[in-house]
């Protein structure tokens, strides 16, 4: 049997905002939250690929989950990546945003040594870190960041696991997802890692989202869930369809620069990104207001020249 | 506007039986086809990968196809695979294969050169057939075979023309079909290229599937159609993640020698395989013969001692 | 013992002349190989990747050969490209080749059924081919074009045939290239499939190269094989280097329509391409100029506004 | 201009020596360094790849470099691996690793955000780090493990720079090597990233090596030089081949794990491994040392029963 823990629902990875110096701006990430705590959330993941979590310092990635927790809504549920290269350092790492009040982990893929991350290095080195856990673990599967594809074999043992909750699949392969939930262990929940895939991996049994689309869409996103639920399956394809251009832009087209431009130009602070992570250019910063506009993310300014 | 040809369905890419000389085994093609004539398909492709196409001759590809549309129930769409390296040598077998009795033709993308195969240059092959073309044109991507990806926009551009009238996507990544279907001519229609996918494929609005499972499992494939339609959510992602594993047995697992082989497992005449494929060796056969039984798609012996 | 057929030299896979038609141009052939046979070059591959094979009819692959053999100086060695995807088919073209007057056949690896070309099914492959083959065969490996990288084990098995020559390693790798060698059977021969790494394949062994700038710089890669077995080092390295760019521009950078446009700069007839290659635009054509003057193989005009 | 800081010779990138508890093991580093003290080598990359560097803490890296600093013969160059994923990480530790004694910092290429690692975030992450750095920099370009490779047009550019010594190329491109060095500013230096293409580098203009095989094989490795550079062509052709082998089982084969039980072989110290890499399996232990006897490197037991 798998962990009881209920990873349902929409989580958007949240950026980190640092101050115009370089500083972790905590004051930003409060009203940042105070915003998102309204919105139909389950909860936030800190310390993600989105909230730059390789550009920060170990005591950084602690910090950030400690204020996240302090500031946001005791109903909402803090997944902390605590992942690192090393299982040591992960079990370390891990058991550090325990006591900062993460409820569960969220743990990226070793992926520096990719060559040699088989399938039984990559169980070994989650069973040691879900053993050592005080809470409950989620696998990160992100092979466009890592390298590291965790293959379906490795998720199906590690689903066994009773401090494995789930995993966020990130790849985008819905066949991949239904062969790891048609394997798994009762409880195991998968979340798809991205917008774009959201409703094709709710269709095969996805429980939710970890998407960076969540920050700026929350409300569609629930909608999507809601009608996919309710059986409207037309309507559900048509708000998937309006929101993957939105979804790319701040996923592949624009990263991490463009998610944090797109919170700017919705009233939330986004702020600077991290060397060597670029400032998005001033040209595609208009094209990622224009489709978040043609995607009813973004009103259109009552006398738009660009309408 | 695209063309109003309904590729609505569930289509088996039909393999090319052979004699165990090596010449085309006509007659086993009209037993399977009589078989299959009864099953809940829209209708064939008749030479496409898993046809093993490349491994016939033009005379043989043609061959096939006139004897396929002969052979099956008039009410069965046939759709041709007459894909070739040139843009010229695409025409001229287009042209053969709609004097056989083609009702379409699927052109998979040129992928020798494939560093060259720009967007610009993928919709200038596909345009110079579809202008030449007596029948629709059906664009087939398959990048595990061919090495090339058409870009969505592409795709979205040879959607507007008049006689191109979907694509089968076998890349497997619903966010792409996604794309593809939010930008493309009302009325072009994309297919799932295997069955491994179907139900996401489903979910973000796909017409169908051409997929080797369909060959061995129309009926469950059918009911799966079925069900989503009729909005049974649960059953729909229980008969796709039944499926699964018997669609990688007869796709990435075993290829075309695992297809043939599961006909011949199921009574169909599957045969040999052309050089350089191989025969699947025997004990893959059984392994393939235990995920058919797993699967329900073959029967357990009466006395089974493997049950 | 691998076959004594000796491959040693400077071999340009030659680019097929059409008319503006379409059409073979033959008459245009026959001037190039005039030209060509004054050059320091060993033979002549007709058919291989830049000669366009995928993108000619069979008969048209033929002809070329036999009008290579026809025309060209009878001390040339003619290499006949004669692979096909399947075995069958290629032993068929092979015995062809053979009696149009080819010396040996350059047979690529199959490439549609990448996923099943373990290095059993190529030995297999290539086994037969070499003993249905009445001239000697060399291994043709370029996974750029094919998506298969032939393995050095297979190499190395296949080198023991005695109608197995050598092989032709377009990959880049002359660590592949120096495994290959330090297993294979004594005699048997490694070409250089490109010009970009030509020195650092003849440090390990190689024993010549077919690189399409051998087209257009025969005698800088003539002088590169004198100074490297002469000793000279630095000269060797100089010209190495002086050659990068162009080899570059006529194959990764500008592919065939380069090559061709580079011949016609140069006196030769290179031609138009066949669809779905495209010409070389004219922006790439001036750019492509300018690089074969930097490299010294096209003369600066005497009152040039370039320069 | 580039700086005058001199790259030229063979570098072990040596291992960091754990006891079985998993503490560093710095009296293990000081009799490992005294033996290497004796052999042809110009110095040691510390905390490389294959010293594990990800899987070491912050202050680990550094005390490795000071405790190599101070255990080494004063003779000897210290490069210390400094890079981060943040540029300003980078910059931090590169200024400690100075502190420490490292005579030059190793910065490998950030990967994490490897989608938006484009040649201009690369440049600006390296020419930040190498304006604050007090010692050279030289970059350390190996896409096995990043995901990002370094382009050759962003190694010319750095190459301008004056606190910018070199760039170890671990990718085996010779072709890349070369165009590195014919575009580069006079005076920077590539050095081999692996034993494996050595020669080949060398012989388009390579200074020398960091690769895991000298921390074995120091000796063939300089003889290798030594025939390169007197002119024995076979010879040193020969010796390359000879270690190919060897050099597959320390890295693509093996890995760091092979690396280590080579060591231990060899009567230097080897040691564990940290946690996801996962000890070298017996079977594997025994094919290792086979290969290091068939390579000379280590003696065959008096009465060995597998001679």
């Amino acid at each position: 049997m798998s962990s009881a823990f209920d990873l349902t629902g929409i989580f958007p990875p949240i950026p980190t905002p640092f101050e115009s110096d370089g500083r972790l701006a905590l004051g930003r990430l409060r009203e940042n939250l105070q915003r998102w705590d309204s919105q139909p959330l389950r909860g936030y993941v800190v310390g993600g690929s989105n909230g730059e979590f390789p550009l920060l310092t170990l005591e950084e990635r602690v910090m950030m989950v400690r204020a996240a927790r302090q500031a946001a809504s005791r109903h909402r549920l803090i997944l902390a990546g605590s992942g690192m290269e090393s299982t040591q350092a992960t079990i370390e790492l891990t058991r550090r945003m325990a006591e900062a009040g993460a409820a569960a982990v969220l743990v990226v893929t070793p992926g520096y040594y990719r060559g040699r991350m088989t399938a039984s290095a990559l169980v070994q080195h989650y069973s040691q870190v879900a053993e050592a856990s005080a809470v409950p673990v989620v696998l990160y599967n992100v092979p466009a960041n890592t390298g590291v594809d965790l293959p379906v074999e490795a998720a199906v043992e590690l689903s066994q696991h009773a401090n494995i909750a789930g995993m966020k699949e990130s790849g985008g392969d819905v066949t991949k997802i239904g062969r790891i939930l048609s394997g798994c262990a009762p409880g195991f929940q998968v979340l798809a890692g991205s917008g774009g895939f959201f409703l094709g991996a709710l269709s095969v049994g996805a429980s939710g989202c970890i998407a960076a689309l969540a920050n700026i869409a929350a409300a569609p996103l629930a909608a999507l869930v809601e009608r996919f639920h309710s059986g409207d399956r037309d309507g559900a394809r048509q708000l998937q369809q309006s929101l993957i251009e939105a979804n790319a832009a701040v996923t592949s087209l624009y990263g991490v620069p463009g998610l944090k431009s797109a919170l700017d130009l919705l009233g939330f602070y986004g702020g600077p990104v991290r060397s060597p992570l670029q400032p998005l250019p001033e040209g595609d910063r208009a094209r990622l207001a224009e489709i978040l506009r043609r995607a009813g993310i973004l009103s259109r300014p009552p006398s738009s020249e660009l309408a």
